[in-house]
C-alpha cells in the first residue's frame, strides 16, 4: 500500500470511516497526518481520533494525538490549517 | 491554588487564555482536563493545546493530547461532549 502522509478531514467527513483510515494506516506508518480547516473540519477530526483509539486499543496501541497549526493555500489563498499528529505510544 | 481538574472551552473563549491556563496549570497536575460541547469550542480547545505546546516547550515539556467522548447533562439534557486529556511527557 501506498504511503498516505495526510487524510484530509471536512465537516462532511464520516469520523467512523475516518477513524477507520487511521487503524489502517497506523501499522505501517509511526504517524498518521489529519488536516482539518474550519471549526467543523476539526470537531470531526477529534471525533475520528476518540473513535480510532477504540479500535486500535484491543491490540495494546494507545493512541495520542498532537495538534499543531499549519499554512496552507487553497485557490490561491492562505489559510491556517489545524494539523492533527497521530502517534501510537 | 486550588486543584482544578477541569477547564470548560466555549466557542467564545480565548485559545490563549486557555493555552496560559494549561500552561500554569501543568507544573502541579499530571494533567489537565479540558470539556469542549460542539464544533466551535472543540476548534478552541485544539488550537489552545497547540498554542500552549509553543508556551512550554521552552521548559523541555512536550504537550500531547488524548481525546475522548464524555456524556454530560445540561438543563437536563444529556449531550455529548468532547474531552480532551493534556499530558506532559
Amino acid at each position: 500500500m501506498e504511503r498516505i502522509d495526510m487524510l484530509k478531514v471536512a465537516s462532511k467527513s464520516d469520523p467512523k470511516k475516518v477513524a477507520g483510515a487511521i487503524a489502517n494506516l497506523l501499522p505501517e506508518n509511526q504517524t498518521v497526518q489529519l488536516q482539518a480547516i474550519g471549526a467543523g473540519a476539526v470537531n470531526q477530526a477529534i471525533k475520528a481520533i476518540a473513535i480510532s483509539r477504540g479500535f486500535v486499543a484491543p491490540s495494546g496501541i494507545n493512541l495520542i494525538c498532537i495538534p499543531a497549526f499549519s499554512e496552507v493555500e487553497i485557490n490561491g489563498k492562505k489559510r491556517t490549517a489545524i494539523k492533527l499528529i497521530v502517534k501510537s505510544r
